[in-house]
């Protein structure tokens, strides 16, 4: 299942809804869960008022609050979609919540997870350790290979798939990085790795944009990327929450960054070092994994433009593809002060 | 004013409530402000359930949404504060939400800011980089000394006065720091430090519980404290926000840690190198700072074991003091696996 948050064209900001999306990875079917079981309750003999509120209240739009419903909501979408059949009939159909589905352009499509409780990124290919360290005339620290290594960043940072990225005035030298994240669906504490899968609702893609003249200082006081990256519209992710079920293991998916449409970086993400299970153990030792936490996987190899000493400018729109994931594009535009 | 959460003994642990303190630092009455408003509202000819939802809705329990208000929340407090008159009085008086005061040993105090969009920890003070970096053989990096240096921790490691402080156990060397927190209430981006303070709701008492053998592997790879602080119940916080019109400007209070009841730190808030204004204008460049943020000032100088190599066990209390906002006093203690 491809779980998405969408806004319909033209409705109201606040107004957001969840998405199954069907059909092609890159122009989906966007299926409204919520309207769905609207229509089902009034269907069975149910007010409407009443038959939007309880669809409210187990689609609520937030993905967060979606995957802390003790599998739930899940299983509910699963048996609605299974129940609909041919998702481009259901671009005819309504009830008390609207349509029952979308065609892909008629909706702005947003995080597939709202706030995660915390954001998490790794560094987890060695190949992009290497690269980027040499560029910095450093080579890999021996503590890298000692445990798997993370920074905390802002969930306010996060933003989706129609959304634009921010280049901060306080830089010359964004870049972007081509990473996969993991998404936790399941509370836990201290998971072993054998475990690691129970608590993963599923991934999606993770646009790490970084400004690299800032990091150099920052690297320089060694506390880590500040603000260098996690900030506003910093964290591009989506466009779906793709469910662990559809996710091979070993996740070897190729992965492959376009900008302005031309091919800069291609990998694959069988070649990472730390592997998920040891990244969920190890952010979960002493720490609660909360639903919806985000853990970065880290940039894939040549994943980013500090390791082929290519740089993208304001305006450029970052295409990242993940076999099985979709596409994530993300035009970087530099903001006015005081904006949000 | 020094607003804070708590929930009267014995009840369940979901009912939260927006207290102001009053009367002794240590020893305060703790005030339901949504109780007060309650019986007004009910004295007023008001129907009860009406007086308890209009109550609960301006005072909500989380410190987060009750600065959301546009300042609303607050001014009814003040408000309520001057007609209440001897707070000793109103532990006698009560209405449809209960009891309108608490003596403090009647209640559990919770952090006063409940999951804080962002928690920011910097390292502000410059003695404390010194004798933290001597101690480990280096030199404060001159980066340090270019901008305010900071990392963002997680937002779900914030814990209260009473509540224990997380010895993990992945750590055989845990420490303590003794900081102060701003509080944000205002959202704001690209904030120039002659308006920081319309930003500030107030201050608090920060005790970052730091691992510092994770440390040295983690400043190995410089992506910063990731495992080294930020487990649960990790920042320690409270026992109040005392209020921005409370707080001298420059803050320049006297800071004592004890352990066990000895005195092991003693600084003062007026030797920091990066002030307060300064932190919040470097932290909201790109960045929107929300209600309910947390930007720590870093350690005051000798304010944390590694500092003077002392050593807290498992079990000890370290009860930070700051003048003008209280006294935070936290138990660590080993948590078992698994265990929240």
């Amino acid at each position: 299942m491809r779980i998405c948050r969408f806004t319909p064209h033209g409705w109201p900001d606040a107004e957001v809804r969840t998405g199954a999306a069907v059909g092609a990875l890159d122009a989906p079917v966007v299926v409204d869960l919520a309207a769905l079981l609207a229509s089902e309750i009034l269907a069975d003999g149910g007010e409407a008022g009443r038959a939007a509120d309880l669809a409210r209240a187990v689609f609520p739009g937030s993905t967060v609050a979606l995957l802390g419903s003790g599998g739930r909501a899940e299983s509910e979408a699963r048996r609605l979609l299974d129940a609909l059949g041919d998702a481009e009939a259901a671009l005819e159909r309504s009830g008390p919540l609207g349509a029952h589905a979308y065609r892909r352009d008629a909706v702005r499509l947003l995080a597939p997870v709202d706030r995660p409780p915390t954001v998490r990124d790794f560094f987890a290919f060695e190949d992009h350790m290497v690269n980027a360290l040499r560029n910095l005339g450093r080579e890999v620290p021996q503590e890298w290979y000692e445990a798997p290594s993370h920074y905390v960043t802002r969930s306010a940072s996060v933003f989706g798939p129609d959304e634009p990225g921010q280049w901060p005035a306080y830089t010359e030298k964004l870049d972007y990085e081509l990473e996969f994240a993991i998404v936790i669906g399941r509370r836990g504490r201290d998971i072993p790795p054998e475990r690691a899968w129970e608590h993963i609702a599923g991934l999606t893609i993770f646009n790490d944009l970084s400004c690299r003249d800032v990091q150099g200082r920052e690297m320089g006081t060694r506390v880590g990327p500040a603000k260098t990256k996690g900030f506003d519209r910093g964290c591009a992710t989506g466009p779906y929450l793709v469910t662990a079920d559809e996710i091979p293991r070993p996740f070897g998916a190729g992965m492959r960054a376009f900008v302005n449409g031309e091919l800069w970086s291609e990998g694959s993400a069988a070649t990472i070092h730390w592997s998920i299970e040891q990244i969920v153990a190890h952010a979960s030792a002493g720490e609660t994994l909360l639903p919806g936490d985000l853990l970065g996987s880290g940039t894939v190899g040549t994943g980013a433009g500090i390791e082929i000493d290519r740089w993208i400018k304001p305006g450029d729109v970052v295409r990242l593809e993940i076999d099985g994931l979709g596409a994530l594009a993300t035009r970087v535009v530099r903001a006015a002060a005081g904006e949000d």
